[in-house]
């Protein structure tokens, strides 16, 4: 049978499951990634776990989202990571040698091999032919214990390009297109493959522009195919052994196909708030910009960043524009050092910033109070910048160099001549000796732990009763953030869950942790899609942590419900949704965990209410993962 | 009549005054500087004062601390430092263009010139022969507005320097040599001026090192000549026009002399938690060193660098060890770039931070906890690198250079060959194109205020009766710390005196901003050494925007009484000290400001106790001062 890219990749790794969209598959991961931000409770949840080592062929913890530094905490994260890493066998990429995406392209994605890095731009890697995918912390934890990962089967849509890009357009414009095309929503459950003739004109680090920024579809991968392109690019890299040519069969059936002709693009933008939000260049002149960053997992490579010394060589920003530079990697910043291409930066009057994430999470470089900000980036959520009045506009370096030259947006047509690609350099310097490799064994390395970093606390399997008062009772839509906030002050706290556990509620019932305490345990009532909003483990964790043992709701979020499931805490849905008003908070609950079954319905006892009908929708597997105490529980039971 | 180097500036510039050591007298100013994290103030004092233009030869805003831009305050501070810079006539360095000190030597100072600043490393310019002295805020907009700059009369102490530094010593050995024979308290009062054979082997780099952290001595300035080195640097510059040669006549005399004899010296530290702990590098040797930084405006030449560049060639940095460099200005790194010195640093592992302060005011870098941390800073306060429990040595670059390498200290014996020094380079490229200079008029220009930039409150004359209640009682030994706490919460509304008002004693008594605001007005009555510590305006410009009309203290400390008078607040002390004992918070008091003289007695009424006897140390001058509502509006009036 015929096989598009994504169905090969996943055929030669699938471990369980039927390749039919939507079914459950597991796969064999072959690489793992992690950055500092989710690395230290990924890598804490791998210590839990209880292996001497990781069982990867290849696992790199970067640091590159914290590296401010301000204070001990992320100093400390980092030496943990750094500890960790040579313990457990996993190479380590320290502060300032790069962003781990434009990292990990240059130096260790293969066409062909899977990737799960918790990190949601990881797919930038799909820019040579891997299938690469973005996880939360303990999915890479599994997966560097050699547990297969465990996916929804994906439709595979097909964007088929044709033409060339010309003139100024870019391969940001290729993805801002399809964004404003498909919208945020328009990739879940999706891998979105590129094919056509168009693919041949696109170098790797374009095609990583592409791939990266698909995460902003909601897309669970992009991928391009690799070819001569990849050849060159894994070549320069000085690993031509890397290289593997890989395509979709001739024939091969997608779920859906998009047409985009590279040849009819211009310079785009995505508008405020909203990567999707796609609107052209020439429609935004003579909107005055206070800011443009260049830089991010998106837009950072050799390449972009010698068009942008192009267009600035000999010139000098607007005044009254800030120009913000951050080089994806100190690989970058050698090669363009080579060239000699700083010096037109620098005397333009741009800022040049430590090869890191920096302005793009929101890491210092804040706009001006509603300050216009054009930035390289993949993200313009409202306040993502640091200031919640700030209006970002997602654009190409080659724009947002254009625009801080001269203050304001303007049309393209009125630019002149475009900068010409630059081609990597043969024999580009390589910077693999700054990462620390782990030694033969790592049996005499002393783990580093900052008086913030705690062991991840130990968890009780399910008892056969639970008799516990409701704790909390909340209404619907609450939110990940309702549960956890976010914010510099709690985000401190990320490798520390007694700690964190102390903000859980904090923004909804101040008594919640002191009541809750007291109680030693409780059980949540919840109204409609409780836990909707971001993925963050720390919402189901520390819950679990203060004595959580179920939370009994109208309806759930999908992904905090699956994490409710990895930490243990049983997710019950009542069979009638009036029965919520009969239960008040303070309510003492008895639930006979044996007789629940997978999918069926039950009966919870309630004082002075009696008995109350409620259902679930869990597999076998995860209900036995529950009645482990978690998945780390299960998995460590599996491995004895 | 003979006279040393520093009697010749002073004389050359005195407005009023003897010159005898501890007399009055005023000076006035060629060049004024600030940085942005206290030109916000200074400015909006400038505003306060109501001039068109400032009316020095020269004022640079440079933008050096809060370059992280973390939220809207710290960006919104800088687009204000723009605007205000080009409506009144100053020159402005944008963010990353490199540290106020570094480029005001490379640009702008000049031998013979006064210079003040509001950075107490302002006394860096002295490297070329410049007064240059560092003073608050209102003494900064005080000079911009043509006033004379009014300090008493130094002592002058000649530090004679014989022999020439050999191996691996370097000028900062010099200062923390010095720093260890006369301790952070030894240059009160006095002028540290250097002479001696020794001079003419220290270029002027070399001797801005020196003068840089003289300011740890606590001297009013340091200087040395201006000679044939000093001919070389400004000709590097490209402004050999701002030479003139300067030195003290052959037969001055001095208040005391000094001899260093640079042949003996070796490589040095300061140990924590204080600059003048001088020690030797050999007798740290093993000490594991978790950190190394370099930069600040210590030590962040190119000649720094270009020597940290040949110690590292082909070497890699201890893995277990950071190292951190911070250029001192954009020209130091176009610099090295040309002369491909930057490669070395990239590939030894070193982080390379944008040209700013960075981790020496601690915005980054912070160590790990209880980590060691080698930096060519040049100060080492407990806490000051973020990291409480830290400890922080003060080195060369050279000495962090080869302790990053080796992962610890170690005897300078075993370090081989010192790297040679580096001379600037004939034509070194400068950038004075990327400051941005007032146009003609600034007529035109609006002045950008962000949400938190609040103008300066206008303060009414003293009324001819205060009638208020002790709104705080207070003991002995309250420090400015007290009046009004440091941290970055308080620290970024340095620009909104109402917002950063609600401090104001929070520490001592959460109740006191509400209950003088619901007063209206108020006294503090304080006991002895009221108001020790730092220099902060806002301890006496908060006060005086809640309503503090005077503060009757058994003693009081020096800076504190002299801001207070500077914003119009009656510093009054008890005659009986143990009629501090008969006041009782909260009891009305009166004031007849009319029978107060200078350095008289006087008589208040303290309701319930009677007549209470007060004296004051004010001259005429200040208490017409206070009369005007403090020294803005007693310029204003002399101007009008």
């Amino acid at each position: 049978m015929a096989l598009n890219l994504t169905q090969k990749i996943i055929k030669d790794h699938l471990v369980s499951g039927e390749m039919t969209p939507g079914s459950e598959i597991a796969l064999r991961i072959d690489q793992t990634l992690t950055q500092d931000a989710t690395g230290t409770m990924a890598y804490l949840q791998f210590e839990a776990i209880g292996l001497p080592r990781v069982r990867t062929e290849l696992s790199v913890s970067y640091v590159d989202h914290n590296t401010l530094q301000m204070g001990f905490r992320n100093p400390d994260d980092h030496a943990y990571l750094r500890t960790v890493a040579a313990k457990y066998g996993i190479i380590f990429s320290p502060p300032g040698t790069g962003i781990c995406h434009q990292l990990h392209l240059e130096n260790f994605a293969k066409p062909g091999k899977t990737l799960v890095g918790s990190d949601s731009h990881t797919p930038t890697a799909g820019g040579v032919g891997a299938m690469a995918m973005g996880a939360g912390g303990l999915s890479v934890a599994l997966a560097m214990a050699g547990e297969a990962y465990v996916i929804a089967m994906p439709k595979v849509v097909k964007v088929n390009l044709t033409g060339k890009l010309t003139g100024w357009a870019t391969a940001k414009d290729v993805i801002l297109k399809l964004l404003g095309m498909l919208t945020v929503k328009g990739g879940v459950g999706k891998v979105i493959e590129y094919a056509g003739p168009g693919v041949a004109t696109l170098s790797v680090p374009e095609r990583a522009v592409i791939t990266n920024m698909g995460a902003e579809l909601g897309a669970t991968t992009s991928i391009f195919p690799s070819d001569e392109a990849t050849k060159a690019f894994l070549t320069a890299m000085g690993r031509p052994e890397d290289f593997t040519p890989l395509a979709a069969d001739p024939d091969a059936t997608y779920d859906e196909v998009v047409e985009i002709d590279l040849s009819a693009l211009t310079p785009m933008a995505a508008a405020p708030h909203m990567p999707d939000r796609a609107i052209t260049i020439a429609e935004l002149a003579g909107m005055k910009v206070d800011q443009a960053c260049i830089g991010s997992c998106t837009n950072s490579s050799y390449a972009d960043l010698m068009a942008v010394a192009d267009i600035l060589e000999g010139k000098r920003i607007d005044p009254a524009t800030d120009l913000l530079i951050a080089p994806g990697s100190k690989q970058v910043l050698k090669m363009l050092a080579a060239k000699g291409r700083i010096d037109p930066l620098l005397d333009a009057g741009a800022r040049i910033l430590e090869c890191a994430c920096g302005p793009c999470i929101g890491m210092g470089g804040s706009p001006v109070s509603g300050g216009v900000s054009a930035r390289t980036f993949n993200r313009n959520f409202e306040g993502r910048s640091g200031t919640q009045d700030a209006k970002v506009y997602l654009v190409s370096p080659q724009t947002a160099a254009v625009t801080a030259l001269r203050g304001e947006f303007s049309d393209p047509a009125t630019w002149g001549e475009a900068p010409a690609k630059a081609t990597l350099p043969e024999g580009a310097p390589n910077i693999r000796h700054l990462f620390l490799y782990p030694k033969e064994s790592g049996e005499d390395v002393e783990i580093r732990r900052g008086p913030n970093i705690a062991p991840l606390p130990p968890f009780t399997p399910l008892p056969d009763r639970i008799e516990a008062k409701v704790a909390l009772k909340v209404g619907d839509d609450i939110t990940t953030d309702h549960i956890l906030p976010a914010g510099a002050q709690i985000t401190a706290l990320r490798s520390n869950i007694p700690a964190i556990s102390e903000y859980i509620f904090s923004r909804v019932d101040a008594e919640f942790v002191p009541r809750i305490k007291k109680l030693g345990k409780g059980i949540i009532l919840g109204g409609e899609n409780y836990g909707q909003g971001s993925s963050r483990e720390h919402a189901a964790l520390g819950p679990r942590y203060l004595g959580v043992a179920a939370v009994v709701a109208k309806s759930m979020a999908r992904i905090h419900r699956a994490n409710l499931v990895n930490f243990g805490i049983l997710p019950l849905l009542l069979v009638n949704a009036s029965d919520y008003d009969r239960i008040p908070a303070g309510a003492d609950i008895s639930i006979d965990t044996k007789t629940i079954a997978p999918g069926a319905v039950s009966s919870i006892t309630v004082e002075g209410v009696g008995p109350v009908a409620v259902t679930n929708d869990l597999t076998a597997k995860e209900l036995e993962t529950i009645r482990a105490g978690g998945l780390l529980n299960s998995v460590r039971q599996s491995r004895a």
